[in-house]
């Protein structure tokens, strides 16, 4: 009963930060805006509610802390974040965040028998919506926060340091937001799954093998524009393509390899009805369970396409944009939440690797990190349909109150040893 | 001597009309715009300096008049453009006009013994780049402006309508632009050939046997835009991947066919670098020697790209945005151009047919059409490395001089048969 009126209050409370927006029909709230102040006074009020010390911390996350059986103790965090992507749904991140307050208000005063602090976090910016740049709350966290952010620039032409000042942050002091791995007993992140296997093999929670480290290229294509009616397809160096082959490529060797490869912009200039394209830029997004299969694919796809350009006189520039390792989840913490999603009544939890970014990717270069996944409607996410259920809700709230206990037994025993 | 300092002013004024342009480094003249204001005051300037009388039409074309032996004589029109594509060559249309302008200066007091009146026109809007729609200017003038144009918007939602108000037109008076059969003895164009053929055989000039009527599609492609990192490759509808194929298929059938087939535009949205594209738009330009060639290479295009959006389980919309007939050029027309060229010392000039489009298609309906090709450098238009040399310059006026002089000749014999 009691965990099904917290499911019930998470979903509530996921309806009310859905009308924090800066869109007037759709979700978005990004980093260091009016937004960004709201959500933070919300989910600290919420977190005050549930009898926890918060503050805000140097870099804007908005932060909670339940003692464990002394003051002062390394915490086990419990997170994710509160911003969204533009036009978003109303669950990824803030579910995780909520599931994070609820379970420590069923901790509540028995939180002062556990051999550790709980740490609640909502990150202030996971999705990179306003800056290009991603999980700067968490890296903030993490100590890895990069300096060369600081002169990154919004589409209004406002710099990540301006913005620190508008928000009342001091970016000098942003380092006040690291962590050390000795005040860590180590990270959990409750998310939806983001992708439709859940719901295909019929599961509620899943537990998180590895989040997949995301390679990010621009290629650009260089050709000729020429006049579509007077130049013969023989005297062509037509930029579109060489990027319509290498759309095609991408997705047969993601396809081939069993990696994930997207595509997701392409320009081409002039642009005109009756010129033939002199240039095309195109986006690619590569992931995988593991950074070989991964940086094989690329491998495959950068011969591909780079013959295909030589073959067709066309110019092939490559920048990687972005690359991350492959973050693999604490073998002790997966443990421990495989107890938690049995004390729900799964005794042989899924287990599947994160197609997609989170926190527990910057966290895990300061404590040991693991992930819970949510089945989510249809796999559909950063669109207005995304959907849970309350009763799935509810599991994960217990599984996460169970894990808890689980890292606790677990902490005694190491330490007893 | 006169003839070689006329085809120097034209290289330099090729040169200042280059200067008037939207962007700061690149040429671009559209239709109804600052552009456009300015480069018919200084095209009104020249044509007032060889002794005509100068208007605007209603349409916004650049009109001139000299008189013949008598006024109000029916008129041989010479004419091309003067707005361009983006990041366009400094040639295409441009020297049509200004070989228009010279040889009217060439004529002089002499044009008093035409059996015609000659006229001059700048058409103001043959490219569409800023409507998409092309051949406005020549459409307005032989009186087939589409009404469907008025709501047809610009990139920044400027109706046709509202352009023409704000630069001073009424569009309730366009069809005053239109000129009747009897107020017209034919329509000469002078126009660098935008392909390779004359470069490749030596000749400085060619007769034009028929312009290729373009057919132009916006295809649009409509997928579903979901999470690149959580979405498996059988639950995407990429609709980027869809573009992709018919860019290769649009490739493939034209060469097969010997079919002139062109993606010049493509769109896909929204254009993240994570998320699968929802939709895609692109255009298609179709040219080939006949109609029935053309309509067949676009039936099989259809048909390839419907069936591969069915399997793909995409939707496609098709739009026909432009159709036009081949126009077949003027034997009376092609007989005096190939006198003039004869003049020149090219007893048998090489007669080949314009893959691009040209007012003289528009004008076809309302008289009789022929046009002149020159030479071009490695083929290159719609784009800054377009040239001519100023020698070929000197012999398509020379040759347009001659024209004029046999167009009247045989005029005469016309009425004295």
């Amino acid at each position: 009963m009691t965990i099904d009126a917290a499911a019930a209050r998470i979903m509530a409370r996921c309806d009310e930060l859905a009308a924090i927006s800066a869109l007037p029909d759709g979700i978005l709230r990004a980093y260091l805006t009016e937004e960004h102040q709201r959500h933070n006074a919300l989910a600290a009020a919420w977190m005050t509610e549930v009898g926890m010390e918060t503050w805000q911390d140097a870099a804007g996350n908005q932060c909670a802390r339940l003692e464990g059986r002394e003051p002062g103790l390394p915490a086990l965090i419990i997170a994710s974040h509160l911003d969204t992507v533009p036009d978003a749904g109303r669950y990824d991140g803030i579910m995780g965040v909520l599931l994070g307050i609820e379970t420590a208000r069923l901790l509540g005063p028995h939180a002062r028998e556990l051999p550790f602090a709980v740490e609640i976090v909502a990150f202030a910016d996971e999705e990179g919506a306003r800056f290009g740049a991603t999980l700067l709350g968490s890296r903030a966290m993490a100590g890895t926060w990069d300096p060369h952010w600081w002169e990154v620039a919004d589409a209004e032409g406002i710099s990540m340091a301006q913005a620190f000042w508008d928000f009342g942050l001091d970016p000098e002091k942003v380092d006040d937001a690291a962590r050390s791995p000795e005040e860590l007993v180590g990270y959990l992140e409750a998310h939806i799954e983001q992708g439709p296997y859940l719901e295909a093999a019929q599961r509620p929670l899943g537990l998180v093998s590895s989040i997949a480290g995301a390679r990010r290229f621009r290629l650009a294509i260089q050709g000729e524009a020429r006049h579509a009616g007077g130049t013969p397809y023989e005297r062509r160096r037509d930029a579109l393509i060489g990027a319509a082959q290498a759309v095609l490529d991408v997705e047969r060797i993601g396809r081939e390899r069993g990696v994930i490869a997207t595509v997701g912009q392409l320009e081409t200039r002039p642009g005109a009805v009756n010129v033939v394209p002199g240039e095309a830029d195109l986006s690619l997004d590569l992931r995988a369970e593991s950074d070989e299969l991964r940086d094989a694919a690329w491998e495959e796809i950068h011969t591909a396409l780079a013959g295909f350009c030589a073959q067709r006189n066309l110019e092939l520039t490559v920048e990687e944009i972005h690359s991350a390792p492959t973050v693999t989840c604490s073998e002790r913490l997966r443990r421990a939440l495989a107890a938690g999603v049995a004390a729900t009544g799964d005794a042989e939890p899924i287990t599947l690797y994160s197609r997609a970014g989170h926190d527990a990717m910057a966290m895990a270069s300061v404590t040991d990190v693991a992930m819970l996944f949510t089945r989510c409607e249809d796999g559909i996410s950063h669109h207005p349909q995304e959907n849970v259920m309350v009763t799935d809700v509810a599991l994960a709230l217990q599984a996460l109150e169970s894990t808890v206990w689980e890292v606790a037994r677990e902490h005694g025993e190491r330490a007893g040893r």
